[in-house]
């Protein structure tokens, strides 16, 4: 039987599929971790969840996501970080290790006060992370979500501002769909392995054309993302972790989800 | 009556007039330059169509496009490279000073050999582009355009390829849609304006959320971008050319473009 032991599926990525059959589903094809995203939780009793993985024999990789911490006004920044402690404590009751940070970003909010909003909401929460013992990758994202979704759109960015903070509970997730572009993204995952910053790598490929901003990632090997190279890179940078299959897709939503689950095996093996 | 003396507009923001049409309307009111889109030209003759301009009292600022230089294979790049002397020996005709270069991307080709493939194409024209009089602007393009329309998708690079190129003929076109996200701007502007190489200045604005990833631009003012600021880094990095005001969309394209074209005034004396 191949490996699949360091292969990891978002939850999202078969966003038909309800927890339950989700870990029922890639426990049975042999896959070796999940990441868990928080709408896939409700209903379920954060402990209980957490057992039934393990269970199964799953590792739980992250809870997917916290962040969005830039607004425009108080009231909004204290309200994300109110839901980043109630992330860190479903992670926490959970079993999760980590919780990924989506930096956020408010159209019309200059990039730098974002990324000042950021950095000082990340720091509000050693704390309590600390004491959780769950730990925050912050997730740079494409330049093309810049507008609303993330001030952090490099790895060079996402980087230095892990080093400003300074803290072994605080580093990056690396995806390949955000970064693949850079001509600086081999030096900067040497630097992201190097200052012991590399917590994730998330997968999937870049279609061409691609229909929708949002919901239009490819399989792997479907797009034009050089994977092996990237993720060569990754583990000479000293990564060992899950190789993480994260996928919005309309498509592949419609599909029908075990014979998706395939493919991603599929891919995963000849283009990963 | 207000100053409107360094506007440019580029033929294809109001795609449903003829150039005729373009150069009477824009010369009516008041508008000075004036980028002429290739395809705007098929049916003129091309010196007729320079005096026509000229004779109007506007300036011709570039012609646009020229670039596309990876292929996968020599026949390909063969083809770029006659398409692009050909569209030196247009600019030649038409008496436009520079040619906008698109600097092409072909999915699946490696983003690295891609970027080599720009620069032999660039460098392959400098006896001509010389020869004629006509500059060289390469213009990096937004990084959700590396699959299949540039490899150069940040002004870091850009400026790095201008450098290595290192001619008085070519440089590079900013424009703020496609560079507004990088925390590097202000810095690699300024490094544009002292090597020489800030040759164009293009404006529009990025709408939140953005619906197509090609033909769904804003107006000045409707986005996020801060056009004011960056337009203030451009002129402290010593650029007193056009502001070019370039704008794809299919909602503006089917707007009454008399009615358009007294928006862009607007929107330039307010927001840019």
């Amino acid at each position: 039987m191949e490996n699949y032991s360091r292969l990891c599926i978002h939850t999202i990525t078969t966003k038909p599929w309800n927890l339950k059959e989700a870990v029922e589903k890639y426990a049975a094809a042999g896959v070796g971790g999940i990441s868990v995203w928080r709408e896939a939780l409700q209903g379920y009793d954060l402990a209980a969840a957490g057992k039934m993985i393990r269970d199964a024999g799953l590792e739980i990789v992250s809870l997917v996501r916290g962040g969005f911490f830039p607004a425009k006004d108080e009231a909004g920044r204290k309200a994300a970080e109110t839901d980043n402690l109630q992330a860190i404590a479903e992670a926490e009751a959970l079993g999760a290790p980590a919780v990924v940070l989506v930096p956020g970003a408010v159209p019309g909010l200059p990039l730098s006060d974002a990324r000042d909003q950021i950095e000082e909401g990340i720091r509000s929460l050693l704390p309590r992370t600390t004491e959780a013992g769950v730990k925050l990758s912050i997730e740079p994202l494409h330049p093309m979500y810049a507008d609303s979704r993330s001030a952090i759109n490099t790895l060079a960015s996402a980087n230095d501002m892990a080093e400003r903070i300074d803290s072994d509970m605080v580093g990056i997730a690396v995806d390949v769909y955000h970064l693949w572009w850079d001509p600086d993204l081999q030096a900067q995952i040497k630097r992201c392995g190097e200052k012991g910053n590399l917590f994730a790598f998330h997968i999937c490929d870049w279609l061409s054309p691609t229909e929708d901003m949002l919901n239009d990632r490819g399989l792997m090997g479907e797009g034009c993302i050089p994977i092996k190279e990237i993720r060569g890179w990754v583990e000479e940078a000293g990564f060992s972790g899950f190789n993480e299959v994260e996928i919005f897709s309309t498509q592949k939503w419609a599909m029908n989800q075990d014979a998706f689950l395939k493919e991603i095996q599929d891919a995963y093996r000849n283009h990963a």
